[in-house]
C-alpha cells in the first residue's frame, strides 16, 4: 500500500516530506515517478493529467489537494471511487481576509482615486454607501463569507441551489428565486462550486437582474462567468467594477481583453491557497480511513459535484 | 452676540441650518458676509484667510471645524483665545475603516498585482508578512489606531512626544527613542500633530532608521513628510511603498512628484471628513459654553500646539 501525489504545477518536496513524518512507514511517491503502479491505493491529486489516476488500478480513494474538485471531475477516465476535498480553517480565513481587502477597496473608492492618480486628478469623495451583499453559493466558504458581512453590518442575501438557512441571512435558493437575491446586491460575492448547472450563470440574464452599478466578486471559478457578457455589463455601467481572482484558463493569457479593461482587478488566483503545514492531517487522515475502509473527511457527493 | 463661520472652502449652507436649529436664538454668518463684526464673540474656523479672525474684536472663543489645529495657529494674526477641535467618534471610525483597507491592500499585495496586471503578467504570490506595526503620534486617533492593529494580532510600537501607557502596546517617547520606536516596523502610521517639532520629522535621517521594505501610510500633514527624502527612500528601496492622504499643499498640483511615482499611492485626503451631523452639537455645546465663560469641550493647549 502507498500514495501517490498527482500535482504536476507544484514542487511537492515540502508535501512528500511532511506527509513521510505523518505516516513513516507508507511510501509516499511523486507522479509520473511511481516504481509500482499496482501498490498505490491512495491519490493526492491536483490539476491531474488525464488519464494519471486511471492508470492505478488498485486505488481505494482520492483526495483532492484543494477545495475545489470540479478540476479533478473533468477527467473523463477518473474511476469512481471516494473523493475527499480539503475544508482548511486556514483557507476560510484566508479568504475572508481577502474579501475583506477587496471590500474595503470598493469601499474607500481607491478604484477611482487609482485612476485619478494617473491623471492627476483631485477629486475627494466620500465611501461609496455599500448596505446590501449578496453571496452565491452557500458552501463552507460562502457560509463563511455571509455571517463575516452580517457581522460587519451588511444586509446580506445568500443564494443557493438548495434551500438553506443561516442566522440573519437572507437565504434564497433555485433558480427561481436567483433574481430576488441578487436584484438589491450592491456587492456580489461568487463562492459557487463548478458544475453543469453553474457553468455560465453569470451571463447576459443575469447581469440584467442586477442593480445597476453593482460590483462583483469571482473567487470560485472563471467559467462561472460568461466572459463576454461581463465585459459588456461592465462597458455598459450596468456592473461598475470586478474583481477576478479566478479565470476559464489559468494563467490568463497576455492577450485577453480582462488585463485591460479599466472596470477589472485582476489578481492571479491568490485568495485562498491551500497551505501544505495545514492540510497534512486530513491527508493522512483519509489515507488511514481509507486504509480501513472507513468513510474519508470532507468526502464529496459525486452525484451533486461538491 | 453671533457666530461666524470662517471656512472659506466648503459649503456652509447644511452647517448654518444644522446650527441654527440647535441656536435658534443666535445670529449665525457665514464669513466675509458679516453684518456686525462687533457682535460675533464665537467663530468656526477653518483654513481661514489670515487676519479674518482678528477681523472680529469681540471674539471670545474659537472652534476648529476638524480634529487639527495646525492651519488655525500658523495665522500669525489669530487673538491668543480659548480655541477647541472636533474629537468625533465617527471620525475615528472612518480613519480606522481607512487604514484597515490600507493595510489589507498592501498584505494583499494589491500594489504589485496591479502593476502585474497593466503588464498582463501572471505571478501569484503570497501576502505580505506584516507583523510589527509603529503608530506615530499617540493622541485620540493614534491610540484608537494603535488598539484595532494590536487587536488584529500586530505587534504595536507607539511613539509620541511625551511618555505615555497603552495596553499591548510598546510606547517610545522623545527623539532619543524614535529610533528604537520604528526600526523593527513593517508597516508605519503618521498621526503626529503639526507642530514645529514635528514639520519634517520624517526626513532622511528617519527613514534611514526604518527597516528596509517598510512602508509608510500618512494621514496626518503633510509637511512632516520632507519630500525629496521620501522620494528618495522609495527610489532606494529603503521604503516600498508610500500611502499618501495629506499633502503640504492641497490639492496637490498636477506637476507634483508624487502623483507620478509607481509606489506611491494618492488619496486626496479622504481618510476621515468631519461630517457636519456629528459635529454641530460639538460646536453648540462650545458657543454655549464660550457665552457661561466655561472652559471649552476638546479644549487645545496652545503651548503645544494640539
Amino acid at each position: 500500500m502507498s500514495i501517490a501525489l498527482i500535482i504536476p504545477d507544484r514542487k511537492l518536496d515540502d508535501l512528500q516530506q511532511r506527509l513521510q513524518q505523518a505516516l513513516p512507514t507508507t511510501p509516499i511517491e511523486i507522479w509520473p515517478d511511481i516504481a509500482k503502479p499496482e501498490h498505490v491505493t491512495f491519490a493526492v491529486v491536483w490539476k491531474q493529467p488525464t488519464g494519471s489516476v486511471a492508470s492505478l488500478p488498485n486505488l481505494k480513494a482520492l483526495q483532492s489537494f484543494g477545495a475545489g474538485v470540479d478540476g479533478i471531475l473533468s477527467d473523463a477516465s477518473l474511476p469512481r471511487l471516494p473523493l475527499a476535498r480539503i475544508v482548511d480553517p486556514a483557507l476560510t480565513e484566508a479568504m475572508l481576509s481577502y474579501l475583506a481587502g477587496i471590500e474595503a477597496y470598493y469601499r474607500l473608492r481607491l478604484d477611482l482615486f487609482q485612476q485619478q492618480q494617473q491623471q492627476a486628478l483631485w477629486r475627494p469623495k466620500s465611501p461609496r454607501r455599500l448596505s446590501t451583499l449578496c453571496v452565491l453559493g452557500l458552501g463552507e466558504l460562502g457560509t463563511a463569507t455571509a455571517l463575516h458581512f452580517k457581522a460587519q453590518g451588511y444586509q446580506v442575501n445568500g443564494w443557493s441551489r438548495r434551500p438553506q438557512q443561516l442566522a440573519g441571512v437572507h437565504c434564497f435558493a433555485g433558480t427561481e428565486q436567483l433574481a430576488a437575491a441578487v436584484g438589491s446586491a450592491d456587492l456580489l460575492i461568487c463562492l459557487l462550486p463548478l458544475t453543469a448547472q453553474t457553468e455560465n450563470l453569470l451571463n447576459a440574464d443575469f447581469f440584467a437582474m442586477l442593480k445597476p452599478g453593482a460590483i462583483l466578486i469571482n473567487v470560485a471559478r472563471g467559467a462561472i462567468v460568461d466572459e463576454q457578457a461581463l465585459l459588456a455589463a461592465l462597458d455598459s455601467g450596468q456592473l461598475a467594477a470586478a474583481c477576478l481572482d479566478v479565470f476559464r484558463q489559468e494563467p490568463l493569457v497576455a492577450e485577453h481583453a480582462f488585463w485591460r479593461h479599466p472596470a477589472i482587478m485582476i489578481t492571479p488566483h491568490i485568495s485562498a491557497v491551500t497551505k501544505v503545514e495545514t492540510v497534512v492531517a486530513q491527508i493522512a487522515e483519509n489515507y488511514q480511513r481509507s486504509c480501513q475502509g472507513q468513510s474519508l473527511v470532507n468526502e464529496v457527493d459525486l452525484q451533486q459535484g461538491y
